[in-house]
């Protein structure tokens, strides 16, 4: 290990204190397969947290490197700003074939730079140009990206504050369950809505996570979202799934609204769309809202091909049936089932668990028991993280390509932090 | 041509209207290699756009290829959030020695997420942070992003409709020469800070390209970068050059401001960093200002691997000795000669040049002109764009490797589309 | 009746299309007295109005008049700035001797320009200020203004939408009783409170009127009050009371707050504490919040002296003993009967009433009914208006001085409108 | 003296900190006439500050005052919200006849509350309505307000900081002659209106003051004005001249741009119009922009009926025929003879004056030679305060009704004071 410290040090000397995940997981690593990660000292991780949620298809999938590595190696356009390409229309008409129309989306498709937060910007700034309104609803505990406009929409209080200006123009809303069951769904959102004198200025849309993962692993239920949805066809909002970290199947079907019914206005897409971990981002919307004049938003790595072929090789190798879908749900329970047990053994401590599909929380009475569980973990050779306003939730993402034995192995070495964190 | 027209259908079923690029050039583009693209019937253009500056090497450069097939066959790690990993530590070693180090630099590096627009929000963030000020100046016609914290400090009025929202805590500056001359530099702003009673809110920072690609390639002069230098360290405003565009060796040098011999407090890198297209983006600053808390800016795409190796080998193959900036200027004068006798021919057309290393711009007295110009280039097989607030500029960045005879056989394709423009 | 309406053509011709009440009320009125109005020819009007509350002693008191008639014969200063008068010491003097004494406060006394609006902008700006915070809570149907500042935390969406820019730093919360009772008191506001991932800026203050005359005579109950003032402190946000309209005895005590029991940091003041209908405003907070500049917030009408002379008198005639409480208290109960005699015989109507001291409300389920009411009443000889979001309450707030038997005119008049606009 | 400072003690004890004329004046006032103010203890004071512009007919104007007791003693209507009135019609009348008809004008007439910043949020609020824009241009050194829409569109840094938020929306251009000749007029303005790559966002209208009083007596060319409203026409943004000042004859005409032979399209005044130092301020506009729906703004003193009275009386008295504004001309050049003298004995100390009509400035090069001047004319019963960003200019308002030998009496006084402050 001491080793590894003294050849960490660039990291310490020139890297900017804002980095993160690598202070939890000192070590640094070299190489990456499924669900392992290996670092440069030869120790191997299970991997749960896979990009937190760019790796649904675990590390370096097979089918999808040998695509890429063709597509390099054939000098296939690699940088494509907005110019058509043939990997773009592949993953269009992929994109088309397998993902919207079986579903019965009509929705227009644009690449709005290839990041998650420039998705979500993309998202808010059309939704206020169809609507001409500047106010947009968003939820408690709702995390939507760092840059300005998704920041505002964000509920973190502490990444808030490194916006260094006055957030403005975004008003939270209770998400699902957030008072406990003690207020009647949406009672206050649409009492202010239907009063002319509640002084919420009418918003353009609405934006929300089906399940919100660094807001704690809160999961609206299905209901609560078919009355969401509702509520914006009444009042005349659109209505923005944030499908970043829940969708491609994340909690089951590729989206994760389809479970709820419902059809939104706007989604958005990003972190596993492109399969291998590679930076790609989305934002859907009905067609009637496609106002967008030609290059009013743009970004200069719209067209990172080498992402439209591994998007391309996921779809096919993935979503060309139901098998996915099913695989999750199955392992879902599998990860349900080992939850259920930690939490009955920890009663004592508080602890419980919800989630949905291969998406999962951990929770404890104790604020800082979720930390001792990720730290111990770690050394016995698990990656998770926490997650929550007070990072109180262990957070589970693993790869929905982990098999059963892995996802055993893993939860049995969550089992054991717990228990040697009590 | 017919065939490809029917065969971009789903482009134009699908993608939404936002889409730019593509309908300057309609063709589906499938391979590329240096200076040239090829589309998929098998017409060859040559490339002077070169991703809007993401591609300064050219198209799939063969070293870096080789290092990212490498780095993709051996299963290094793809996505690493902001893990240390060794792909990131041998880019920061590289990086530090041969940009940082040789320029006697001292920055800290941030990874704020691979593109430009989260670079820019990233400086803009800390800026205002480390100042307890919101106002940032920027210049007229400055381009930094479409996210609404770059999008508030960028000029283009048709971009800024865009963002649904008033923009606001950016003032905009005259940037050189912008008054032809007729007005003493600075004078206004300097007369803004000194005066308590002007109605300027004491900026944050400063943000500036030095020079303006997208804002019609305005060059700032050096005496003008050291003077506002200057003024940025006198009122206690902090200097950040955006060198998205033009850093990377665009200009001549690694970055744009060597030239000037100033030292801004923050930089921002983006497009050409990767040298092989790649979505990677970087923020400077003087250790100082390094006030970020662990996590405090995020995002999913920060680790994108790929794109530290092929970095890394760009660093290595072009920046190890002073080889590229030297033929960057040579190139330039190149350039500059050809657009000097096509502004001599064209005189009356009020036809005229200007521009630093190998980013070009060539005006015409007629609005339309450019764009003509560049329609006609396409038919002839050369890919150029406008730019400038009325798309008046004909912009001109070949790769910086371009060969002469590629650079001669551009440039002889684009005097004749001016000639049978005129 | 042809003649004033021939005469009243300079207001059609030359006033803005912005007057309001006169459309309404389409007399020219030219003496006043008591509770009475005439009009120019000869027809007398009850008043039930009372300048909105800002003629709480009614019109023209002789106490007051002689008082200002003594000041302005002997050429008392007129128009002061904000200079030391001997009229300013009489009032502050016996402002702290009348009011702020005998009911333990402490506060600093600011003249912020002499309307309403004025001194919730010097709240606000003082709020924030000290906190260093933007936000500020404010309850739905909140009335406090139309400069930018009091209109962003002003509930009526009509208004707001005047301004013209999109109304930012204000947060709503649920008024009490706001949702029928089906919501625990602060259950919401103080989630997000101590959530931090709430998405709620931490806000520096929260402003409340006790009773909202503008948003349709909702009375917060003491309970509530309290609760929220316990609310403030605990999450050290500043607790403003906006008594403009209910201050000065409108409910019975001098300040509306004293039946709870709580103090208030900071107090706005208006209407009528000047007593005969000049222009003239307070705000008041607690002495370690004054931490104002010299000059930081100033106007030219902040030294209104022919106002202080009859605030003066108006606080020496009615607030030396508790006489004018009791007799409010007394006169409410009055119309308390009559109202409920009203709501009993209006049954099917949806009639109901609410209100405190000498504020209130006669609700119907019909929204159109009210302004029914009002207009009928004016033709039979009593001014009163409508208020609530929807115009859907008419709104009581005779003089405080009304004697019984002009209160039973009203009253009877009221009910003889209610009857024939069944 | 002692005694008296004894007696202030409530002042200090009570009053906020925020107080500031009776710092540099420490007497209280009792007693005003003319252009005398007497204090408790029987000193007279000769006043050439004039309530900052609100008594340019004097303290307690004798025609004024015989109609305001009138109309008192009768019981007229004292508060009148916006009903109308006998005294209103009045004054409407004859507002039209003295001061718009003869001068070609057909603005409709706004009463916007009894204060300036009232006067100025209705412009701002109405100029946004109209023209969907939120953007409002001032100019340096400009003062418009203390309320939060006005704050924002002042310079001086020091009141802007009392706001707490960040002001936004409002954009500062260069005043008449700010850059000392060196730049063509507006050469920066119409450059960034012109230029779609400015980052201007195209403004609502321009807000401009004829003569800066709180900013220090800077003068506009009328060619200057000219200028500007050719800008506003062509640019289509509304012209807003704030007279609240300037207006009411202080620089000779009624309006103070009338010299320019502009016709803004929103005008703004207050402090002398009522005459007597009482609240009352209006807002005038062209009638095609009287787009406000009724109520739309609105505030309890819009009707100051006394204020109505005495502005009717005034108007009467001093603008039935052109011999205020003649005679304000003539004493103009009385004082400007005066301060002539009294720059050329002070040249060593870089002394100068500038002024228009009977508003006018002292300026040193030493900047706390101004306070020390009006401190020593205070000791020598003169009241003069400072203004200017750095309090630098001594600033002279005499009323306009001073006689010859009360101007001469001050003027020797302020000589005086100048020469013993050397």
């Amino acid at each position: 290990m001491t080793i590894t410290e003294a050849e960490t040090s660039v990291f310490d000397t020139l890297e900017s204190q804002v980095r993160s995940y690598c202070r939890g997981w000192p070590r640094v690593f070299e190489y990456a397969h499924g669900c392992r990660l290996q670092d440069e000292d030869g120790h191997v991780y299970l991997d749960f947290f896979a990009g937190a949620g760019a790796l649904n298809y675990g590390h370096n999938p097979p089918v999808l490197k040998r695509a890429l590595l063709d597509y390099l190696e054939r000098d296939g356009v690699t940088h494509g700003l907005d110019m058509s390409t043939t990997a773009k229309r592949a993953f269009l008409e992929t994109f088309r074939d397998l993902v919207l129309r079986p579903r019965g989306l009509d929705h227009k498709v644009m690449f709005p730079g290839p990041t998650g937060t420039n998705a979500v910007e993309a998202a808010l700034k059309l939704a206020r140009k169809v609507k001409r309104r500047e106010t947009v609803v968003s939820f408690t505990n709702a995390f939507h990206g760092m840059s300005l406009g998704a920041l505002a929409v964000t509920g973190n209080a502490f990444k808030r504050a490194g916006a260094g200006v006055p957030l403005v123009h975004g008003v939270p809303m209770p998400f699902d369950n957030y008072l406990d069951g003690r207020v009647e769904d949406f009672l206050w959102f649409e009492r202010l809505l239907e009063d002319r004198g509640s002084g919420l200025s009418r918003p353009a849309a609405v934006i929300v996570e089906t399940v919100q993962g660094e807001g704690g692993v809160n999961v609206a239920r299905a209901e609560w979202l078919r009355a969401l949805a509702g509520l914006c066809r009444r009042w005349d909002m659109l209505l923005i799934v944030d499908d970043i970290q829940m969708g491609c199947g994340r909690t089951g079907g590729f989206f994760s609204f389809e479970e709820a019914g419902i059809v939104p206005d706007v989604i958005t897409l990003s972190k596993s769309i492109s399969g291998y971990g590679l930076p790609m981002a989305l934002t859907l919307f009905r067609p009637g809202l496609d106002v967008w004049e030609p290059g009013e938003h743009n970004g200069t790595f719209r067209g990172n091909n080498p992402a439209f072929v591994t998007a391309t090789a996921a779809l096919d190798a993935y979503w060309a049936d139901s098998g996915t879908e099913k695989q999750t749900l199955a392992r879902g329970e599998q990860v349900e089932a080992a939850l259920d047990e930690i939490a009955r053994e920890h009663r004592r401590s508080g602890a419980g668990y919800r989630g949905r599909g291969l998406a999962w929380g951990l929770t404890f009475a104790d604020a800082g028991r979720a930390a001792r569980v990720c730290a111990r973990a770690f050394e016995l050779g698990l990656l998770v993280e926490t997650s929550g306003p007070g990072n109180e939730v262990v957070k589970l993402l693993p790869p929905l390509t982990a098999a059963p034995d892995e996802l055993e192995e893993g939860l049995r070495t969550l089992a054991r932090a717990v228990d040697e964190t009590a």
